[in-house]
């Protein structure tokens, strides 16, 4: 018996097939009807939203939802306008299917091209956030790669107005499949969706760190994204202070609430008594809590007009505050910063600030994290500033894609041998032909 | 508690760290310290294989072991030669640590580059053969991977035996961490390895498909391989028939034991009455059984001379025979051949024999696997042939790496962000700075 779930899935893996080989004008029409019909239906999309919100209100007087998750599931005009700027951004994106990766000769006339191809079939689950929809499933049509969503149940009929109206729009594109993107109903659950191995390739879960780190820790299936984001900014002592100050403070408290924020400030043992009263003056300005390790708490204990300075514990170390928090600790040496940044970080982000080019080298070199910055805020570590244009996700994973992911994410590549009927007996044994192995110019689109 | 083989992979993993920053000079000085151990200790090598030899011939003659592993297990002295040349092969071949992969100027003073570094710490896990160790330690020393090695209970002395060699050789060289490279002991189960996602970040196993399957099936950590081999030759109406039969042939016979032989042959119905009879009679010279579809075998039971022909059911489209069988299917068209190979192939290589070049194209397009043929055996895909030096494996997976895979498959990349003491709250808000995106031929190495 084929449940629902899997008769969805199925149909998917099988129209994933047929988008990979979408040529780039018929899917920028399919995104530009899927911009126009948002806009055309903007008063459907925001009737669907005010249920979800009604019950959502309910449900937060009744103490069972927060008021942020009200405000995130909250659907504006203008944010309707966001959703269609997204996808008319991802019009502008080049296709990145198709594009010869390499070329070599293996012998006259027998040509390997290595060709850059979508990964099939990619699966979605995200909590509240009705914009995942338009943004996620622009970044999988315009990559050749089909989509499942599984939403949240409290921004259930905000998720359904607006995947049917992009989905009628994209597939009223001539030659677009059907079937290859598919919303899951509520009442199917994460987990059916997390044993589907056998047919999803890639799983990118947006949410809470606990969702993420429950969908990683329950499924085969590979997961694009991180749980935490425990960024350290470390101050050596040929550090420029007032490069610190500003990389630091810029750190914590421009965004707070995010991943890339920095949790865990290290500071040179020689610098400590200089560096940290004015830093922590700075913290002090922006109502920044304090959780120092003994030496620095010896140090800013003696500094009168301090609040919010308080002794850490081991556990601090280990915590993303995601809040106005930070954890202190003075390290003896570099080398000492360097592994509590690879014991106790999450491999995402992590800041140097020193004037000594050998120090940087050897910094970046030994922490182990997806992005490492020298003199700069570890805020930085992003799809937008990275100049991806858009975002799938910040990946700690150490395969496939690791740091801020755009397309390429979304992309592998296959490798299309093109001969002339040789057979692999003439290159072996005895007076075996030599392979010539010459890297070639040619693209795919040349021969094929 | 740390169980003892928790405190190998841990060691590794912090060895690891050191590994991935370890300049080329010094891996290639350790590479040759292996080469050179292994020509100066054959004896010693030779005695610890005879030990398992004499074990397995025991085992053999209870019927607990087929003459077949007994001769995988063996050693000679010219396999000793050989693991030597393949370390001294992997010498000759680039660092690929420590590559720009791409540079980008966010802004006057302010660049991004991703560079290429090692994954971390692998976990290998194989099957008798004591050639293992030498080859994928030598690329992974080359690619800076710390490596933990899990083998077979038949190869235990071999295995120590190489591996103790090989280690104190690396270790030796000035410059190389201790622990990087760790073997666990037979008692050390394989579940308690696949257990270790916290520490290992990739698990590469080499042996049958059903110990392949079984790693794919156990563990969360991401696999680099493939359990079957269902490889597809296609006959299209447009074929040249002298190539088909070439290719035909030598993808089923040039070596049957392997991943990449032809396992189905997909014949157009306008060119079946043409081509089999004669395909028929190639395989029956190379005593190759037929295994054939309704269609098929309507032709070919009018031959006389034909042995081995029989019918094939459902199971035979599904089956890896590794072998000198073949299933044979005639199709409608080309679009049925494609059906066919994506819902029963193994997404490894597919070949299509056609003069036509459209078809090429949406052949190319639609068939989803790893390797895709026009008119060459299936038999190329392969690390050698396809000019890698060295393969780690094949993968069937769709991320990461897919195809044969060499040294790029240890690989990933860290994004290094050079700055002047920026903060994101500049390029903020209003007045926001502009970030300029300019891609640069800067390289990490001018300024690192």
């Amino acid at each position: 018996m084929v449940t629902e779930i899997e008769a969805k899935v199925m149909q998917a893996k099988k129209a994933s097939i047929v988008l990979a080989s979408v040529d780039t004008d018929t899917k920028n029409a399919a995104l530009e009807a899927m911009a126009k019909t948002l806009d055309e239906n903007r008063r459907f999309v925001l009737e669907a939203n005010r249920k979800d919100i009604e019950a959502a209100e309910k449900l937060k007087r009744k103490g069972e939802l927060s008021q942020a998750l009200v405000d995130r599931l909250k659907v504006s005009d203008s944010k309707i306008t966001g959703m269609i700027d997204g996808i008319l951004d991802v019009v502008k994106l080049n296709d990145p299917v198709g594009e010869t990766i390499n070329t070599l000769e293996l012998d006259a006339d027998l040509e390997l091209y290595q060709v850059s191809s979508p990964i099939g079939l990619i699966g979605v689950i995200f909590e509240a956030r009705p914009d995942v929809v338009p943004q996620v499933m622009a970044l999988c049509l315009k990559s050749g790669n089909a989509t499942t969503f599984k939403g949240g149940s409290e921004a259930l009929n905000s998720n359904r107005a607006i995947f049917d109206l992009l989905v009628e729009a994209a597939e009223s594109v001539e030659g677009m499949p059907k079937g290859a993107f598919q919303l899951m109903e509520t009442r199917e659950e994460v987990n059916d969706i997390l044993a589907m191995d056998a047919y999803i390739d890639l799983l990118i879960p947006r949410g809470s760190n606990d969702f993420v780190k429950y969908i990683q820790n329950n499924t085969r299936i590979s997961v694009l994204g991180h749980a935490d984001g425990i960024c350290h900014v470390y101050i050596d002592d040929d550090a420029d202070l007032t490069k610190a100050y500003d990389v630091t403070l810029d750190s914590k408290i421009q965004y707070p609430a995010v991943c890339n924020a920095m949790e865990t400030l290290l500071v040179n043992e020689n610098v400590a008594e200089k560096f940290l009263p004015k830093m922590a003056q700075l913290f002090s300005e922006s109502s920044v809590e304090m959780r120092c390790d003994h030496a620095s708490y010896s140090i800013l204990e003696q500094i009168d007009f301090l609040e919010k300075v308080v002794r850490a514990t081991e556990e601090d170390w280990k915590t993303e505050y995601n809040d106005l928090i930070v954890s202190i600790k003075i390290v003896e040496n570099m080398e000492e910063a360097i592994e509590h940044i690879n014991s106790y970080g999450s491999h995402h982000t992590d800041v140097i600030i020193t004037e000594n080019k050998a120090k940087r080298k050897i910094f970046t070199g030994l922490v182990d994290s997806s992005s490492v910055m020298i003199n700069a805020s570890s805020r930085f570590a992003d799809g937008f500033r990275y100049g991806k244009g858009a975002e799938v996700g910040i990946s700690t994973n150490k395969i496939h894609a690791r740091g801020p992911v755009g397309m390429e994410g979304l992309m592998i590549y296959k490798y299309i041998l093109v001969g002339n009927g040789e057979k692999v007996a003439d290159y072996a044994g005895d007076d075996a032909r030599k392979f010539t192995h010459k890297v070639m110019d040619k693209k795919v689109s040349d021969v094929l």
